[in-house]
């Protein structure tokens, strides 16, 4: 408990404290769909995006999914969601390439992720798009990135973007409104911890 | 396309890359719940824990969730999850500080959560808890640290935590399984777009 003095100096701290808070949130006044992209070598970006999801659809917005690897069957992510009249859920694309270790196999997956990705840049009726992954055909040349960058400065305005992935090229840095980048402190997995259900997969 | 030598040499390099990949998944052996900060002033930390939770639930996992800072009533995440069988929603404690203004009603608020929070660590049942901006009430001395730890350290063998936040006490660091700091590269807020409903609440 603070004695009633010390409440008083908190209280005059935190009155400042909101003045600044508030003039910030008056300056904020543009309203218009954004592009996200979650990046970094750290756990929580998929998640990060399929959260922010979640909030879109219970605010009653349409969203789609493309999953630009193809990793395990039956991940949680996809059989929570998936059945959901609001979401429309692909999982495209091919497995890792140290997997399928073919890269003209992996341009053509590549290639068919996103053909249903611009069409999801073309449709005003989604509120947000996640394109998981995306980072990754783009690194490894099986997607070229001006086409990328073309749709989503041509997509409807209100319409929201996110993409996650490892690294991001500079295109999509340049015309990105939020980028977070997620660092990797630590990590169970190199504690010998095995990669579990509900929560790598 | 690529030709057959690039194709060939290409396929070398993946092989070698398998092997190394392979060999850190073997020595992932250890099952055991896991606890997980989130941590950092980028955007992205509380939707990754909800991302994380869809995850959880699609196998199967109940799960609960404590958020520690009452902000906006009514958010996407609150009306998207609230009425799922396997997951238990609180909203609790009070504003931030600089709309509350008043530190010994906010430690009463961050108590109250506390004690539904150590419950969760108490019950088995619970596949994943998350504390939802539980840092806050750490750091505005709201929320003593030490029952926190001892409460993480006794809980199920199996529980996953996730802890989100900007700042991470360091006793929490300390025992700590992952740990992801979001870093704030960009963000539209910043160019003058309003906070918006879908993405930030």
């Amino acid at each position: 408990m603070l004695s009633p003095e010390q409440n008083e100096r908190y209280q005059a701290r935190m009155k400042r404290k909101k003045a600044i808070v508030d003039e910030r949130i008056a300056k904020a006044t543009e309203e218009r769909g954004v592009l996200i992209l979650l990046k970094g070598n750290g756990k929580g970006k998929s998640s990060s995006a399929l959260g922010t999801m979640a909030r879109s659809v219970g605010h009653g917005q349409k969203c789609g999914v493309i999953q630009f690897i193809k990793g395990r069957d039956a991940t949680g992510e996809y059989l929570f969601f998936k059945d959901h009249p609001m979401i429309d859920w692909h999982v495209m694309g091919h497995g890792f390439t140290w997997e399928t270790q073919d890269h003209n196999e992996d341009t053509q997956a590549a290639e068919k992720a996103w053909a249903i990705a611009e069409d999801m840049l073309n449709n005003p009726e989604y509120g947000l798009v996640v394109f998981d992954e995306m980072s990754y055909p783009l690194k490894y040349k099986n997607l070229m990135v001006e086409p990328v960058v073309e749709a989503l400065q041509a997509r409807p305005e209100m319409q929201n973007v996110i993409i996650t992935g490892r690294t991001m090229p500079e295109e999509l840095m340049e015309i990105a409104d939020t980028i977070s980048d997620v660092k990797d402190e630590r990590h169970a997995f190199r504690l010998g911890v095995k990669a579990q259900k509900g929560i790598e997969f």
